[in-house]
């Protein structure tokens, strides 16, 4: 059975998204400032141009074994309520997951086929439903909680999640989405694997006991 | 003139102590699990005794050139009010600071010399003050702000911290006191200096701009 793992690029004070996401700051303001490190390289322009850095390697794993990805259905998009069904996602027609990503939601969608192998599958029945789902499409590989914040705290708190990695980007954004929050009573126990410092940024990997 | 610096465990969840420090949890509930990496060491033994690893250098080099110390009252000692003046501080005779250390406070006090060269000074006429007379005393030498949370913050949000080190320990506290908060509206500029991976632990090193 596969891991289920997520990774996150997070400011100094740890927040996963600035305040006040919306069509032009899809990661709220500021949010973009935590991607900086990443740009630049080549394992991110899809082209081969770019830098290769410590980074790289990191990168790479993160995308090595996924079978499957699960969202929150405000990672999808800006909307709320009741669906507009115009709205396919912020990444166009071939999205980056290339493997069925199944979108938590209150609100029933058919699914939508994407090209390049991504088909959004959008689920109300609840987090654990949703994993059950995701292992199956996934088989033997591991199943990527892709965010955001509250949905990846969702799964935290459930004691669901196996291994984790924070990016540490050196930047202070004083207010958004705290990712390590509202994890209630009990706590995860976590242990460190290794830490890659790289360019503008501070790879962090954790084992859930 | 030296730098203005600091260093402080915190959690993965960006706590620099548990909630409810008392005389028998001065780091407050969960709040020594932050430094169970220290423990082992050689360097933090006095002895000679214990081990050596990536965090040696790191802790040999943040008494490398201290010539004062600022900490905020809460840190000294857990009375509140009025100085009850049979309290010298939490460390015994002889304190590990073996400097000149400027405790801030609203309550007059003469100042406390300790064995080792270590002279607490009460001073109640705010944090510039403060680090003026800890200039003064420390001359060319760098100052530690030795925190806790608060006083930290006040230095940051005040844009007087040169450099500072966060030991990210691999523990949620899930409450407490956390360390980059209330920093206000224009957040510090860093960038980072480097990182260290370390058994149960990892040091960042950052540069205010």
């Amino acid at each position: 059975m596969g891991k289920v793992t997520f990774h996150i690029a997070v400011s100094l004070d740890g927040y996963a998204a600035g305040p006040d996401q919306n069509l032009d700051d899809p990661i709220g303001k500021g949010g973009m400032r935590l991607h900086e490190w990443l740009f630049p390289l080549a394992v991110f322009s899809g082209t081969g141009e770019g830098e290769v850095n410590e980074s790289t390697p990191v990168v790479q794993a993160w995308t090595a074994n996924i079978g499957a990805h699960i969202m929150g259905r405000n990672m999808f998009g800006p909307g709320r309520g009741e669906w507009d069904e115009s709205w396919t996602g912020w990444w166009g027609e071939d999205p980056p997951y290339h493997t069925p990503v199944f979108v938590l939601t209150h609100h029933e969608r058919e699914p939508l086929t994407m090209k390049g192998g991504t088909t959004f599958h959008f689920l109300t029945d609840g987090i654990e439903s949703a994993l059950a789902q995701a292992r199956q499409a996934a088989g033997d590989k591991d199943i990527l909680i892709a965010g955001g914040a509250s949905t990846i705290q969702q799964y935290l708190a459930a004691g669901l999640v196996d291994e984790f990695e924070l990016s540490v980007a050196p930047v202070l954004l004083g207010r958004g989405e705290r990712l390590l929050d509202n994890l209630g009573a009990s706590l995860p126990e976590v242990e460190q694997v290794r830490a890659v410092g790289a360019p503008g940024v501070t790879h962090l990997l954790y084992r859930v006991r």
